[in-house]
């Protein structure tokens, strides 16, 4: 397996892959690789010949009082990872390969970037659309695999993927959890020991909310305000929000009908972590 | 030679010929064509090995007071136009093609929209950045010809190409011109015959404009107020811009050093026109 810094040697090296037919898979990522990256990759390796995946902390994603600078990186341990799993390449640039001048064009999605995490985070899903744009049109691959815990994120890039004509097919894939339900995350490993005790108290929320929703209930407030009561009675928890929301539009549910997308962002301490369910699919 | 109405016909088509080891052209237009497109036609011919034109009048390039509606349109010429210079394939989707669902993602380029025709077409440029991205993504092209007529748009595609690493080498061509120095537009076709006899002087004013620099003038307003005294001594003349600029940042000289770009736009009757020149480079 090939680590890459550059995005011309990437490039020649996935070129070559498609000459001899091969079925590209990318895997973006961020890095500090988990159990739900690793996850993904299986997933592109089941459905692609050769997998690329990048590992990019991208700083346009993040606002000016997030945790770009603090984020956690172990590029030694993720390349074992990948190595592990099987990766033809591993895409890592550093900010200059990425952003070498100022960047004065960038993908902007409308409208589904409003609600949830688009609310608290102004410009986060213009610097996601804008990183993953550059990565596939650097990459060109075949198929892309996004996780759901971002699942907002994951209908971004669908989307921007539909409207722009971007020949790839973008595949989501189911959040992996710890054993007591917490969804994998690399900011995790912020947590001290008693916050990361509270922490699944996320989930355990979204199954309640599951429980309610298959018992009948379909009046979202009586859901958020269980959920409410349940995560804001564990200490450490502050409550971004918490929304019950059209799976497709994102937009928040007045009443529920057949489908739904129970999504939350807490802040454990200083740390802010994401989590959903969807409810009324078949797999779900 | 075909003309193709779909997306997945016309991707299905050029595959083909990449496949074939064929290096494959684009010359994006909104048809009507005329000797200028032709030009680019002919270079994309002597530089790939496949070349496709698309056609569309792309309704989110166009403002609310602009003319959409009223563009010229004459598919019938214009295939056999392509027919005579030998292009390979062209795609003229109908706008549900290209838009089939409310488009929520834009491709937008700052900075360098903000002067020339941006201050006067507001969302004018990301409307050509976005279709031109689907256009890019559709075709896939090794290759894409702009005119220098449209100065500010070859600029913007450039950057945008740079900015999000599109696979796409981005050519501009000269500006062709009637005998008596009108540059080639589709709208021209707009123009009476009493409006046609004075649309020259916007060359005219642009050549002065050259004549001055070569004799070392220096000061951009003394160019502009000759440039406006000309232009504005022809009837039905009604200049929108003269701008003497930064042929890369596109920003107003306040000096003029070694390089400018001198553009204007100016209403001749109901018709805007838009022109410019290079000064400083040797080829131009």
């Amino acid at each position: 397996m090939e680590c890459i810094k550059t995005i011309n040697e990437v490039r020649s090296i996935v070129r070559k892959a498609k000459k001899e037919g091969k079925r590209i898979g990318l895997v973006p990522t961020m890095g500090y690789l988990h159990e739900g990256h690793l996850s993904l990759m299986r997933m592109a390796r089941e459905k692609s010949d050769f997998v690329a995946v990048s590992i990019f902390v991208n700083p346009i994603q993040f606002g000016p009082n997030e945790d770009y600078e603090s984020y956690p990186r172990n590029m030694k341990r993720d390349l074992r990872l990948c190595e592990d799993v099987g990766i033809d390449v591993v895409f890592a640039p550093e900010v200059p390969e990425m952003y070498p001048e100022e960047l004065l064009t960038h993908v902007v999605v409308e409208k589904i970037t409003d609600n949830l995490c688009g609310t608290f985070r102004p410009g986060h899903f213009t610097g996601v659309a804008t990183v993953v744009s550059k990565l596939f049109n650097i990459i060109q691959p075949d198929i892309a695999v996004f996780g759901q815990k971002d699942y907002q994120q994951l209908v971004v890039i669908k989307r921007m993927v539909r409207d722009l004509n971007i020949p790839v097919e973008v595949i989501g894939a189911p959040t992996v959890r710890e054993e007591d339900g917490l969804a994998r995350s690399s900011r995790n490993s912020y947590l001290s020991y008693e916050e990361r005790k509270v922490a699944p108290v996320l989930y355990q929320s979204l199954l309640k909310a599951k429980g309610m929703l298959d018992k009948g209930e379909r009046n979202p407030d009586n859901i958020k305000k269980v959920m409410e009561v349940m995560i804001s009675s564990k200490p450490y928890t502050s409550i971004q929000y918490i929304s019950i929301a059209n799976p497709c539009t994102l937009e928040d549910l007045e009443v529920i009908k057949d489908k739904a997308l129970v999504a939350l962002a807490v802040y454990v301490g200083k740390t802010r972590l994401i989590d959903n369910i969807l409810w009324g699919y078949e797999d779900a």
